[in-house]
């Protein structure tokens, strides 16, 4: 039996010029041996959640990312803080994820990391975020956390940067594997 | 200078047998005199957030609703609660809102009320509202708090028809009314 | 290796016809065979957290309790709900153990219970509970969740006596006996 | 009729050299004109909230310390963040205070004030703090919020010397004075 895991990261922003969708990108590189990171599609396909649209039919979008979570070893959720939450973008993902059956999330192992410009690091964002995962009967990851402030200078071009955010998140990825095994 | 008040409804769900989109289509004649409840256009119209959008111009329905909003002497938000927070399409209109200047909300009086087929009646997605309310600068009244459980026995026909709870929504807005002078 | 688990209760209240204290006292009797619960002394002669206290020594209290957390093989809090969150009591209690080395909730299965006389049964605090509970990087049961409503007409002379409610504890007690596996 | 403030402050930590007492009694010379700051006495000297003791007679320390509230024209919270949440010491203050009649907090302003050595400055605290005096129903202004990370470089000999720390909290104050009226 193969030791590898296979995570996905899921983004909470749909700007292209988003730090964390560059956190998101640049974590393969900073994944240990055996630790395979590739992303999921965008949120940003999937329409306003509404019960009526799920009857006539689920997003192609919403089955084939809840397929992708099935198979992934566990999810890296990758989000900005948006006005002390959750971005609706990244909430309305969950709302349309959570209908679907089986339920993608259930067990599954799940890393949080949220970055902002401010001191904050998007930790807001994180609680609500564990609330909601415990619907879900996620299993997220207690520590270490990766709230990261500042974050405006610690992306250039898209890819983080600063070493010692790449050192942190390098060991969380590591932290992570244990825990999803 | 009249005494009355006009206070608008956002409502948290697009479904159109929606049992909170009930309710908020029964305050108008549950208000007491001098107080008037007009429905803000659904949410349901934005696209979903992303700041490079933004950029290139806010949406019509969201010019429309900042400014709806702005004119109201309060705005009352109704709303399910998914997956143990607010749903993605309600925060995605705030995330929207939030960005629109001059701040529609700040300042401005809030009520909240939410309903569930459960007996939590949406109080978990109330308190991260509320949380979400202090970014913004609303002023959100603190009491009574409309919970409204079992709401599945409580709607007929998209019309709140449950007679202990129309009596305590209409002293609710009469609470709102004082609170927002 | 035995499979018998040993889970102690701990009691967010004080008051002697408390009725989260009785469900606690109820919990052997509903446990599945294997499943011992006994109880932690009372968190009620904690002083008051001060870190000028710890500097000067533990308090005994703080350390049996800590020794009798690290030694079972779960922890089931058991607390009411004050106003809106954790009892002061219980934070108390757990500020003391947060002090403690080796950390006796790290990686500790943790379930929670709550009951009160509304129909809301505890919810607020439980999700308090959670966040701190992060902080001690302690292993939380997801579902099911226990939030006992109504609970005044549940509890006689100090017995859990409803019958729907000792079924539904039994069947948790069974699945936290599961989780800490 | 006078216009004069008189705010009093609520203190979370018993410790003698907490950062957050110093934080506290640095507030009477940063006030504006016309604002006077005291201090409420410790909350330390409550004993654990038993039901069964406030039944047998509210303790001297809870009922002076109502009284001052009472009287006061708002309240300053000021608390260290232990476990992610309020402390326990100011919870327990809470829970008593919470059962006084006349209610003490009901309608009065409140400020909530935090530090902590890390970057988060006692956020998560702060919106416990929040949702908690929803139950008070009392007036919790909303900005600026004053979360002071990297507080142990700024304290000295029990006084707040950081000088962009002491003007922040001097607007801080003013906009509480303004917020009060």
């Amino acid at each position: 039996m193969s030791d590898k895991k296979h995570f996905v990261t899921l983004v909470g922003s749909l700007r292209k010029g988003s730090f964390n969708a560059a956190i998101a990108h640049t974590l393969p590189e900073l994944a240990p041996e055996g630790v395979i990171v590739s992303h999921l599609a965008s949120p940003g396909d999937f329409p306003l959640y509404n019960a009526d649209l799920q009857e006539a039919g689920f997003p192609a979008a919403v089955l084939a990312m809840a397929e992708a979570i099935a198979q992934a070893d566990g999810v890296i959720i990758v989000t900005p803080e948006y006005n002390y939450s959750v971005p609706g973008v990244l909430k309305n993902a969950l709302d349309w994820l959570s209908r679907v059956s089986p339920a993608p999330f259930a067990g599954k192992p799940v890393l949080i990391q949220s970055a902002s410009p401010g001191t904050i690091g998007g930790a807001r964002a994180q609680y609500h975020l564990r609330q909601i995962l415990v619907f879900f009967d996620a299993r997220v990851m207690n520590k270490p956390e990766a709230m990261i402030g500042q974050v405006t200078d610690k992306v250039k071009d898209g890819v983080l940067t600063d070493d010692a955010t790449r050192i942190f998140l390098s060991r969380q990825l590591q932290a992570f594997a244990d825990f999803s095994r």
